[in-house]
């Protein structure tokens, strides 16, 4: 049985949708959580000096994307065909898009300019993105691909709740089918708990 | 057989990985380019107002990544397993990482502010990526994954030229193992007569 370490600083974020899929798939794994201080020193342990890494069996490996993709493999949370698998790589991309937005606003180290980035999220980029998720949802049956379950709710599942830390807001208030799924997605027998059984986290 | 309508801006950029995969495949397809202003017009077209955009039998896909990796399926173009799609997976997100640092340079609009991203890029990222990628190129046979020709070798060679403009220099001139390897890109026969074919455009 391969044994898995996932590395990553302890926040959900882009970790997350990793631990959740391994613990849906019923795999023990190393959560290894780093301070930035420690990670410091470690850096050079990531192929490109970024986290979260997962080892497997020794191999490390690192973009969460990639490796949520990789995992849902073997936890048959990919779609049945290509096709499928297309619309999957599309809504994870586009939430990427939308993520890397939100990043820019965490991490804009000028007072004013943040509040400028968080206000435009706000009014304009979030509700573009999650109308449209949103519809996306209503469209699936209560999922994000294909009408079922796959890695693309696990990875905007996962990464949810820092969101709605980052924003400060309840960014699901205005969009009836995004808390739907959000809610349906937290009852998985399995996401359900590995929520109780994780370390809490604000981030 | 499928009919393919790509609609993006008269630049290479994202677009040009889908134009050279799809010229591999021996597939026509129309090759629509459009002006920023004909854009603001046409925005509604695309699922979240970004281009590239490939109409396949009039279904509107959005996503170069995504798009790339499901054309390759079909041109041979990815790995053999599911590992080895996870190594092309792999240093194509890493590419989009450092093309997402080359971008904020590129849209920055404070002149100053500019310049100082333009010269972390070039005495920093550049280099930290590059010596990478130019080792990974030498460890896989002169391609970027697995030892063979893939979609990511599409990926980063498609984009390549563009960030030579960005940038306004030869990126390739410290790393040999690179230089070989877009040498040898540009040499396959369906590469070679697409950019003999293809509009000349700066970026």
């Amino acid at each position: 049985m391969s044994q898995y370490k996932l590395t990553y600083f302890n926040v959900k974020a882009l970790g997350e949708p990793i631990r959740m899929i391994l613990h849906y798939m019923g795999k023990d794994f190393e959560d290894e959580r780093v301070s930035l201080e420690e990670w410091q020193k470690l850096k050079q342990r990531s192929p490109f000096g970024k986290l979260p890494t997962l080892e497997v069996d020794g191999k490390v490996l690192h973009q969460s994307n990639a490796v949520c993709r990789y995992l849902a493999k073997e936890a048959n949370l990919r779609g049945s065909n290509d096709w499928e698998d297309l619309q999957i790589d599309i809504i994870v991309d586009t939430f990427q898009d939308f993520r890397k937005e939100v990043s820019l606003f965490h991490h804009e180290p000028d007072p004013a300019v943040k509040e400028t980035k968080k206000a435009k999220i706000l009014n304009e980029t979030l509700p573009y993105y999650f109308s449209k998720f949103d519809k996306m949802v209503e469209e699936n049956k209560g999922y994000f691909a294909n009408g079922k379950l796959s890695w693309a709710d696990f990875y905007l599942g996962g990464f949810s709740d820092s969101l709605v830390t980052l924003l400060g807001v309840d960014i699901y208030a205005d969009y009836p089918n995004l808390k739907t799924w959000r809610a349906k997605f937290f009852e998985i027998p399995q996401v359900k708990d590995w929520i109780s059984k994780r370390p809490q986290t604000a981030l």
